[in-house]
Parts: C-alpha cells; sequence; structure tokens
C-alpha cells in the first residue's frame, strides 16, 4: 500500500480541532486505522476525546507505539492569514494551515507508515497510536488519560516516538531524548505604602524584590550535565502599578521560570527559591511570599536502543546523524516517560503557532519514510 | 485688634478652592487685608489667581514676607468624610475640612497677625503676604509668578516665612531652613523578546532592570551633609504586563525617585544614572533609555537671623527650641529662596492631603502668636 500522508494531513488540517474540539479529527483517524485492523478505542476523559488504535494482540512481546495530537492552537485574527487556516491550501511546496507542522503532519505520516506496514509486511507484535485531543490545552485528561486507561486495560507499548515538530531548520537534525523540567514561581513583596521623601516610614516592597530578582537572576544554577544543558532562570514579568513618583508602593508582583534540568527537582529548586526569599525577606523586613507551580520535572531516555534505532533510520534518509537534544518546551513525553523509553522525532517546528503554518510537502513524505524504516528496523 | 484666626481659617475652609480653582479664598483675603491698610495686587497669570498684599511703603528697608497658599487637594470620595469637606465644623477641639491643615490655618494665623501688629504697632518697614492659588496643581504661574511680579515691579521682601504645615506630631518641634531636592527618572529597557524555553535566543530586558534597579538601590549616595539628612532613591514602580509565563518580555520600565541633600544637584545626580546605567546595558545588550525630569534642586538658608528669630519665637511660646530641618517634600520655599533669606514655619501636617483633614483649634490661636512674635521682634 502507499497511504498519501500529504492528502491525510490536509484532510486533518480541514477538521476545524481548536483545542478542546474534536473537530472531527480523530474519528477521521479511527475511520482510516479501523478499515486497516488497528483495534481503536475512544479513551474520552471528561469530554475530553481520545483515541487509541492498537494492530496486533494486545500483550504482544514488542509493541511499538506513537504518540501525538490532532488539537490545534487557535489561529488569532484570520485576516492575518495569508490563506484560510483551515483550507489545506497547497502552494509553492508548502501545506498551509493551522496544525500543518504542530503536529497534523506528524500524525499523519506515522499513521500512513503504520497502515502501509501493517498492511505489507505485519509484524511480529503490535502498532499504537496514542492520540490525544488536548495537547495544546491543560492537558490533564489528554495523553495521561490515555496512559491511564491503557493501564487499567493492560495495554502497554514497549516503546514509543511523540511525532511533535524536533527540528530547528532542516529535517533531521534533531531528535530529543528527553526534555528540561519547568518551574513558575509567582512572587509578591509586600512592605508599607509611604511617601517618597519620608523612605524611613515605609517600607519598599521594590527594595526587597529587586534585591532577590538580583540574586536569582545572577546565579549560577549549574554548569549543565552528560545529557543537558545548562538550567535557565528567566525573569519574566515585575509589575506594581504605581503611578505616583512620590509614592513608596505597599506591593508588588514578579513571576520567575526556571527551566532545569535533571542536576534539580521542582521540589530541590522550591527549597532554593524558598530559602533566597526568606533571607531577603529577613534582611528587608518585606514579606515576600511565593507561589510555585512546577509543570514538569526534567526526565530523560538515555541514549540506548531506542535513540539508536531512530537516529539509524534518520541517517539512511538524510545522510547524517541528529543531534541528541534535550532542549526545548515541554511535550506530552513528559507523561509517556512513565510509561516507557520515549524519544520525540518530528518536522521543522519554525511556523507552529504562528500566522501561516506551513509544512514542507516534500518533508512529510521524507518523515514518513523515516517513520516506516523505524516500524521495519524495529520489527525486523 | 485682636483677628480671630480660627474664624478667618472657618470662612477660607468654606471657600471650595480645589486647585486651580479661586473659590473666593483670595478674594476673602484681598477684602479684608485692603481694609487693614494692605495695598493689594491680584498678580494673577495664565489664568491662576495670585494675590500680593504690601502693607508699608514700597522699597522699605526692612520688609517681612509670607508666603502661602489657598488652593487645597480634591477632596477624594466625600462620602468618605465624616463631615461636610467645605463645611468648617468645628468638634472634639477641632477645625474640620479640606485645607484645614495645608495651609489655611497658616495663612489665616500669619493674616490675622499681620492686620493686628500694623494696626496696633505701626512698624518702620513693610510687611508682605504672598499668597498663590496653585500650589497644590503644577504651580507654574503660582508663587513663581509673584515673584516675577515682584522683580518687574521693584517689589521686595527682605526676609520670609513660609506657612506650609512643618511638624510631625507636635506644634512647635520643627521649623525647615531648606529642602533636599527631587529627581525622578523614568528607566525602559528594551532587549528581545522569546520563549523562555530558549533564553539564549531573547535578550530579556528584565536581567538589566533588575541588574541596574540593584545597583541604584544599593548605592549609598552620600552620609548626610551638615544641615541635611543622606540623600535617598526610592525605585517606585516596575511594570512588564507581561501575562505569559513562557515569554521573555521585550520590554519593562521603571521609575526612580531620588530626594537629595547639598552634595548633589539634578545634573551630577543625572550623570550618575546615566553612567550606571551606559555600564549595565554595555554588560548585558539590553537598550537603557532614561528620561529624567528634576522638579526641585535642594537648597538651605543656613541658621542665621532668620532661623534664630523664628526658632526664639516658637521657643517663647512653647518652652521648646524647634529642631532645624531639611527633611520632606517641596514647597514654594524653593522659589523664594531666589528671592530673599526663607524658612519654614507651620502647624502639625499629620492629616493633610487625607480624609477628614483637620486642625486642632487651640493651636491655631498659638501659631498666630508666634507669627505676632516674629513680627515684634523683627521690626523691634
Amino acid at each position: 500500500m502507499t497511504t498519501d500522508p500529504v492528502a491525510l494531513t490536509a484532510d486533518l488540517i480541514r477538521c476545524p480541532s481548536v483545542t478542546p474540539e474534536e473537530g472531527g479529527a480523530l474519528t477521521l483517524l479511527e475511520g482510516l486505522l479501523s478499515q486497516a485492523g488497528f483495534e481503536c478505542t475512544r479513551t474520552d476523559r471528561n469530554g475530553t476525546p481520545n483515541l487509541y488504535a492498537r494492530w496486533g494482540r494486545r500483550g504482544a512481546n514488542r509493541s511499538f507505539g506513537f504518540n501525538g495530537h490532532t488539537d490545534v492552537v487557535p489561529v488569532g485574527n484570520p485576516g492575518d492569514w495569508s490563506v484560510d487556516p483551515f483550507g489545506a491550501v497547497q502552494k509553492d511546496g508548502y501545506l498551509w494551515g493551522r496544525g500543518a507542522t504542530d503536529m497534523k503532519s506528524g500524525v499523519a505520516a506515522f499513521a500512513a507508515a503504520a497502515i502501509d506496514f501493517v498492511t505489507d509486511t505485519p509484524p511480529d507484535g503490535a502498532v499504537i497510536l496514542a492520540i490525544t485531543g488536548d495537547e495544546e490545552g491543560l492537558g490533564t485528561d489528554g495523553t495521561r488519560a490515555i496512559l491511564d486507561w491503557m493501564d487499567e486495560a493492560g495495554e502497554a507499548m514497549s516503546h514509543c516516538i511523540v511525532g511533535e515538530p524536533t527540528c530547528p531548520e532542516t529535517f533531521g537534525e534533531m531528535i530529543k531524548i528527553g526534555r528540561r523540567g519547568s518551574l513558575t514561581a509567582r512572587i509578591t513583596a509586600t512592605g508599607v505604602q509611604g511617601h517618597s521623601a519620608y523612605p524611613h516610614r515605609a517600607k519598599n516592597p521594590l527594595t526587597a524584590m529587586v534585591a532577590l530578582l538580583h540574586r536569582l537572576d545572577t546565579a549560577e544554577l549549574d554548569q549543565g550535565t552528560a545529557h543537558f544543558d545548562p538550567s535557565t532562570l528567566a525573569v519574566v514579568t515585575v509589575d506594581t502599578g504605581n503611578p505616583a513618583t512620590n509614592v513608596i508602593p505597599a506591593q508588588s508582583r514578579a513571576t520567575v521560570n526556571i527551566r532545569f534540568n535533571d542536576r534539580h527537582s521542582g521540589a530541590s529548586l522550591s527549597d532554593w527559591l524558598q530559602a533566597e526569599a526568606a533571607e531577603v525577606a529577613k534582611a528587608t523586613g518585606v514579606r515576600l511570599d511565593l507561589d510555585i507551580t512546577v509543570s514538569g520535572e526534567s526526565f530523560i531516555t538515555p541514549p540506548g536502543e531506542l535513540s539508536a534505532l531512530v537516529s539509524a533510520a534518520v541517517e539512511a534518509e538524510t545522510g547524517a546523524a541528529p543531534v541528541l537534544s534535550t532542549t526545548g518546551g515541554t511535550s506530552d513525553a513528559r507523561f509517556v516517560k512513565d510509561h516507557c523509553p520515549v524519544v520525540e522525532l518530528g518536522l521543522v517546528g519554525k511556523t507552529m503557532h504562528a500566522v501561516d503554518e506551513r509544512v514542507e510537502i516534500a518533508q512529510i513524505h521524507r518523515l514518513k519514510t523515516v517513520y516506516a524504516r523505524i516500524l521495519t528496523d524495529y520489527f525486523a
């Protein structure tokens, strides 16, 4: 068989599956996969649409999985687009539309490769697609719900690929074997309001805020680890809203975001932040309250069988081995990693979330070729 | 004569002279002073009402002046007041209303003292009142306009008292012989927006802003001078308005207010701020723009004849000599100081600009007594 991944991507783009809307995308996939012999289950939870599809028997010794999503971020102002964001227009060698890159092309490439593979060379094992309709939203009932359902139903993947865009500029240059963790601290400094001419009668919260932020911003969290870049901290906002130059304000707020590697955990960084704040609070007499959210711990699938398999497939197609990276933002791999070894391989992510999102048509074919080779080699 | 300063304060409070409205206050004073033999001139400029009143001949060898204002700040929400803000209610030993403290009582006390003095013991010299209707607003055409007019008209004061509230807690405890200068710097940090997960691709303006503010906030400007407390710097606001924790913002703004003594000038501090900003900009690659406004230079009337006279009058009334201070915010003394030696003596300022502004009735009488003694001793 030669299932066309470009036509499938286009069909998916035409489904207006703006998160959390299903938009017909999972229904389309379910039909196609069922027809090819996949056993499909809609593992929806709390209204969030999810699709689990398995070819081969449950509990197979070797089962290769794919995780992805069909929901997309909003288009913003449609008037800013050169094309209909849900029109799946093809021009200049590109397929245009919301989700073209992130990540309907990835889902389509793997689905097409998997359908051809199980049809032409049925493997001794299982091929699984775990596709959610909520990766761009809160993600509470998305991939996590599929994995929870799998645990209960006795379903399992031995290894898994996540098809998110992973390449900064050129197809095949990068796969991701882990991700840094992310922590957000919302800081509130509360002092005593007063007149700028009598600062000794006030207690300026900004003295403490600036001192704390400067300590955090100039701290070296680490110098990187075996597979990770150094952790980074960014002060993303400071807000006070005091229009009067002769008034010392009572309160100010700031937000700090930390992307951290495997030298840290959300808990260890929370402890560090609280200790730094306590020291500044003690020195200044200003109250400092921290509201800390850890949206993901760092994780890694150390270089091994899975990354070697994926690297070899990429190198066979492109002539060069990809970099094994742990950079970038979060993805649902942070959930899958608790289930089985996982790596991420997808297309160039440049236009994701942007106006005029588009994907080079030739690259969709190449991605399908690489996914097909991975399946072939995995079950060889 | 025994002109009642409390009745006059009450009459002035009943004039709704919320800046820049004249509200009948200057007209009231003009009538009263004219009747007592003062030569009155309305020295209005650009619609701002001002009153110049002189008893005695122009060009007198010795002329004692008083500077004050009849305009008041807005009342805010009248429903927050316990009384009608323009009702001049007397209860619990206090006279209540907007301007009771700042500074209709001061104007009334001096006017009453001056009228009695020139009537009962006509001096060999001149007594002058320079009263503006715009001290609480921009002040561009207030006391400055009176002084400009005086220069042109050949009018002069040998010495001057400003009747602003000068006492923190107790009547007579403090007179002001100078004021610190005030400088406001509005800082804009401009970097390059980016994703928090890729901070090396962005240029965080907050890194530079926090570094600069920390340098400024921890710098010791001086340790005080002979007549001045140490200069102070307050970061009064930092604002960014970035709601996204995964985005490094492009720009942030902050405002810094400096109250400085006679070791500095607006120009020397501007140079220092620009140099600090340039160093941080160089180190971070973030652009830092400073918009600096000097609203007043520091000034002083060194302890001498005038302060000794005023101190002695206060001590005779209260039993204790006042502190000669240079603390606090600006006043129109910053204009008068270019004309003649000036000190400030007024009542307790606690409720100025606040809801339920009020003045202890007994203190108005005491202030009149002190002003009367100053006039007597001055011309003795």
